[in-house]
């Protein structure tokens, strides 16, 4: 054999490592635990029940009280140990009035404040619609967007597979919109809603301000009105109405939610499982993120249920304030500071509760492929993907990741995703049942696995 | 390196060949077709034409004729050659009124005529109940039965994750219930709706009759009302009133529809892709089969649209009488038998238009690897699932597979198929046009490396 083709032998070897190959052990766990969460079907009454218990739950809103009540009475109720609300503070948002309609013929355009924006105050503010679909675009415009509302109207773009990507690529007009809005001298920031889809409900979100830059209001628009806006502005120049009398009225108390699975060799090593227990204001937040905060109460419930108790404590933490500032996994890193190097995993479900379909890992190489084979198993039920070097899987997650705690997140089948996100839609229908199990099974497979390795 | 290690590394090598290696030309097919299904979005919009044109397409009933009509001129529009109705003849069954309830409290139950039963006389029965969960339970009653109606309610197991077999192991009660009840002497069947959901509407489908055993009438009852009629049966005796005035009224003519992309260097080389015309009566069929011919009706329209024109053509074929029947399978298969050696592969959607995970496959061993290397561009659209082995893949090709004919089903995320499967509920809202539309990129992707290799 001449030593060009053992090279490539080698080649085809190392190769090899991507063809799956099962332990027996891992591999009968895995099937007792999807085999146990569509069995039981548990997961879709907590997720009701969590809805039920706290429909609105905005951190620093009263709902977002009785969601930390809730989870704290869940997980006291599944008999988790060191059950506990870890504070931290929040700022305070209020949605208030959101009206918009054209000048002139009166039409309603189906808006809603972005999160974090100031007021129009009481009376509103009419002024004319400049169109854009880039921050290139409104720069050019020099001094033409002076005075007027900056229509951001960049389509998410529906060719890509991935719906996460397709947000990605979109949505720096609505988290920015306002700063390039404020700098340009506009009045207010009008910004296409972020879905694939052409509906009639707005998508809200956050947005930011920039020091130094004047903070003017902003709101998304539904797709089909951003259609028919864009549509009107071909024919000659439109003016709008905009009243939004949302305010920041200063910060409050907020609380991550924390219960544990004792570890039984290792107890002082942790493997966190978690989602965020905030939701926007406008649905009751099923997908975002009440199915991740199931899929890790699940989880954690299909470990007692069939005995996979492993050596090292599974943590469940519900995060605060995900979506209007990451108070809660800043403070969550803050305050496990000193025990992150005993964090051995973080695993985030924040994707919604729709067909698992693997995770993400932050880890690369020689390192990743070590994890890649734990969660071979999963192939078997269909949630085989794996994508390595992928960050921290969930906005909650950065600042474990900071710490070089190694962090996953859970990917699903994301098509309908940007349908309900973030909207009034986002509720119990949405979510089934069986999806939202098997993805409490997949985040329960690896959990077990990265805490008993 | 010792003769042992020599086949170590063959066999490793061996293994390797589930690695996955792509040509660069295949996946940048692959990219092109699934972007511009994407894109266009033009999927949604076909179904929805078919639902509004031929809402009510049970083979034997005027309304199959619209789909016909609607086929054709579908076909024609999208310039397709050889657009031809190949004539079948099919049974003419029609549903009538069909009531039951409990005698004593007249509570209705939910319930539908099984397709083909006959019906109870239109004065209805009455008699009492008797509930098993197996032919064997049944069997074991001996007299017991006779004269009852007997009540099978054995659930589709719900702790299997891949639905469709859940359905194979519940479906024997539908499809033989009647046979087993007229062998036993009881007055008629009812049967538990097909779904792992507990819902409000019964699932119809078919069922058979034998020669030399009493007819008697059969019935699908919604799940939600078949458990409330086992909570009841469990205090005491039940008598259940039951009117069906169905009946079959012999036979008619029914049509396959076909067209043709001709092949550009290979045109009597032909792969045929398919989904059924026909539908159950009780909702509009979206995705049994509407989706699935949509996907082949799309898949060409991409190969059009892409430029993809492969050497062999691509047959588009719409059966007639899938869910009653399958007089158009056979019907296509007697009268394609001559060029039947000339069918390189067929293809079918029949498992709804949900997120496409890959492909079934009749081949298997070498003839398999082949096929699965030429598929491996779909990993990266995630429908890269291969199932060897797997028989025709949809009831259609049945009668090609046993004509020699590599067949291949288009495998997809079913968790909620059994939730619309057979009722007024599979109707366009059911479908997302995402999904639709990554279904019919897989397919079209399949057809065009099986037609160009």
């Amino acid at each position: 054999m001449h030593r060009s083709k053992l090279r490539a032998v080698a080649v085809l070897l190392a190769s090899c490592a991507a063809a799956p190959t099962t332990d027996a052990a891992p591999a009968a766990a895995c099937d007792r635990l999807f085999t146990r969460a569509l069995a039981d079907n548990a997961a879709i009454a907590t997720l009701a029940n969590l809805l039920d218990a706290a429909p609105k739950r905005l951190s620093g809103s009263p709902g977002y009280d009785d969601a930390v009540a809730w989870a704290m009475a869940q997980m006291r109720a599944m008999g988790l140990h060191n059950v506990r609300a870890e504070p931290c503070t929040v700022p305070i948002w209020r949605r208030g009035v959101e009206l918009a309609s054209i000048a002139g013929n009166g039409r309603q355009l189906r808006v809603t404040a972005l999160g974090g924006s100031v007021g129009t105050g009481d009376d509103g503010i009419m002024a004319e619609v400049v169109e854009v679909r880039s921050f290139e675009q409104l720069a050019a415009l020099g001094d033409a967007a002076r005075g007027k509302i900056v229509f951001f109207n960049r389509p998410m773009p529906r060719a890509l597979r991935r719906t996460g990507s397709a947000y990605g690529e979109a949505v720096p007009q609505r988290s920015n919109g306002a700063i390039e809005a404020g700098k340009a001298g506009a009045v207010a920031a009008l910004v296409r809603s972020m879905t694939t889809a052409i509906d009639g409900h707005p998508h809200t979100g956050a947005m930011s301000y920039a020091e130094g830059v004047p903070q003017v209001p902003a709101a998304a628009i539904a797709t089909a009105d951003a259609e028919a806006l864009s549509a009107l502005l071909q024919r000659g120049p439109v003016h709008v109405r905009l009243q939004l009398t949302c305010a920041t009225v200063g910060e409050g108390p907020g609380a991550n939610v924390v219960g544990e699975l004792t570890g039984s060799e290792r107890p002082d090593e942790v493997v966190v499982v978690g989602g965020h227990l905030d939701a926007w204001d406008l649905g009751r937040g099923a997908h975002d993120d009440a199915a991740g905060c199931v899929h890790a109460l699940e989880a954690v419930r299909l470990l007692q249920a069939t005995g996979l108790r492993p050596k090292r404590t599974v943590r469940v933490v519900l995060f605060a304030n995900e979506e209007n500032g990451l108070r809660g996994a800043k403070a969550y890193a803050a305050a496990h500071r000193d025990e992150a190097a005993r964090h051995v995993a973080a695993i985030e479900s924040d994707a919604g509760g729709f067909t698992p379909l693997g995770f993400t890992c932050s880890l690369r190489d020689a390192a990743a492929e070590a994890v890649r084979r734990r969660l071979l198993p999963l192939q078997d039920f269909g949630a085989g993907a794996f994508l390595p070097g992928a960050g921290s899987g969930g906005a909650d997650l950065g600042p474990l990741l900071a710490l070089g705690v190694p962090c996953y997140g859970l990917l699903v089948d994301g098509q309908k995703y940007f349908d309900y996100h973030h909207t009034a839609v986002d509720d119990l229908p949405a979510v089934h049942e069986r999806e939202l199990a098997l993805g409490a099974a997949a985040v329960a497979f690896a959990a077990w696995t990265l805490a008993d390795g």
